[in-house]
């Protein structure tokens, strides 16, 4: 019920065509298993299972191929399956979401389809915002509903119209409704940040608290976007880039210092700057004062030049 | 030395008069003790040494009392006590900050002075930051360097020019200087909300994430207010509100979402209307959709008029 209350709420629901094919990442856990269950009772005609096989947990791994197989099978739904095994290198986390959207775009190709419907919900976007906050990334940031992404030259639309679901919510849904799923006991194991941050640090923070610390959380990752929204509508209102392409001194210094700074890093990273951070910025925004230098060298070899009261980049 | 550095970066002290008077509120522990003498040795000339003995911990809150006293006795700077203990009601965390911004305004108003200097830092702010997202407090807000406030109606600013320095520079700031302070023990009791975090959460946080999550998380605050400032911005630039003071309606509507609804939050706000939450603005927005109600009721009585494509608050 309060699933169906969530999930029918403004958003990507909404305005989706049920007619279009999707694709669908079903790993045949709780999230991905609702989500399935869901689009079907929603009235979704074109549902492209897709399933890769981590083999990280030998043959409990094959025996949710197999399930994710056969719920497939029992909804008349094509089923693609991929196999990947982490050959190391990078974290196991990061490779194997980076398998996962490579096989996206071969069953994207394979189907002709661009839409791929993901699982996460509220729980994981407040993981990723309390991630993202301590390692430094710039403001708020979680995951977005929708995300474009291009992988081995496909470009497709990563969708995820759980976000607003607990975790608590799509597991009583299922078990409400006598609907199986697997269970991944990986996902208990205190191992990994994003199941240490789950098991061991949002309990506490609750406890400290005496509040439910992801709930805030998640809602705090649309205060980014939402702010990230403005930003961007004021670079652009700022005006600060005149019609040759170069950025505008004296309207720059018109503006409060945010603004002018956030003006200068879009100017920067729009000309393709490598290694875009704070101080690349300052170095640029330091060019606007009096008697700076009226040349700054930036990664990459370019170099940004003031001269009649502009700066270019070359 | 490291101390020294982060202090002489822009910020209030770059542009700081030292020649005007100052309340410097001294609880004799590392953070105001090191306040206190940075801005002995950068040369402040007329500070004013304020203590609130807040009874807490018995014979310990009189000698933290008696500590401070002397010190500004051995700095030949005046000295301010004042005496306040929990009369229960709302946490002692609120009573007592409340208690202190009281005795700032006797103070200042006994002095003829209005700039009262505090030692919050970095790891401050960091608690200040996560326990404002875990409440739900819009966006990221943290506390900030200069902060209007008016007490018994005494308008004054706080200033905490130590927010980019570690608590732990202080201490060995100090240390290194044979500079003595008061160890308040009850900071190592994890009791309070405030006391958890620094004690339990950011610790678990740090080893989890195999970083200084403090630290993220108070650099995260001036992302925060530099967002903040942006969002002020397009406001102002979106110019919604007509020269009759009444919301535009066609004007917001060409605006992006996220800035409509911060004109017509600003609005709203602006005009006083209490208990100003998501959902009243959600109401007003409302009001632009075609077909909408052209009357709404806010709390306190207020209500919302549309009429000739302007919304007008009576």
């Amino acid at each position: 019920m309060k699933m169906a209350r969530m999930l029918e709420e403004p958003g990507w629901l909404r305005h989706a065509d049920k007619e279009a094919g999707y694709l669908v990442g079903v790993s045949g856990g709780a999230d991905s298993m609702a989500l399935l269950h869901f689009l079907m009772s929603a009235g979704f005609k074109r549902l492209v299972v897709c399933h890769l096989n981590h083999k990280s947990r030998g043959e409990e791994s094959d025996r949710d191929a197999d399930f994710v197989r056969g719920v497939a099978a029992g909804m008349g739904m094509p089923f693609e399956l991929g196999n990947w095994s982490h050959a190391g290198g990078s974290s196991f986390e990061n490779a194997a979401r980076e398998a996962r959207h490579r096989f996206f775009a071969e069953c994207a190709q394979g189907h002709g389809v661009r839409k791929v419907l993901l699982g996460h919900h509220a729980d994981d976007q407040a993981e990723t915002v309390l991630w993202n906050l301590i390692r430094g990334s710039y403001g708020l940031s979680g995951m977005t509903e929708s995300q474009r992404l291009t992988v081995s030259g496909v470009e497709m639309e990563l969708i995820r119209p759980l976000l607003g679901a607990r975790k608590s919510e799509l597991r009583a849904w299922l078990e409400a409704r006598g609907l199986p799923f697997r269970e991944d006991r990986t996902n208990l194991e205190p191992v990994t940040v994003r199941n240490r941050l789950r098991l061991e640090a949002f309990p506490l923070l609750d406890e400290i608290a005496g509040r439910d610390a992801a709930a805030a959380m998640a809602r705090a990752a649309s205060d980014g976007r939402e702010l990230q929204e403005i930003k961007t509508w004021a670079v652009e209102h700022a005006a600060a880039v005149d019609p040759q392409g170069r950025l505008h001194v004296r309207r720059l210094m018109e503006l409060p210092e945010p603004v002018r700074r956030a003006c200068v890093f879009d100017f920067l990273r729009n000309a393709g700057i490598p290694d875009l951070d704070r101080a690349a910025v300052d170095r640029v925004l330091a060019m606007l004062e009096p008697g700076a230098p009226s040349k700054v060298m930036l990664a990459g070899g370019r170099v940004v030049r003031r001269k009649e009261a502009r700066l270019r980049l070359d």
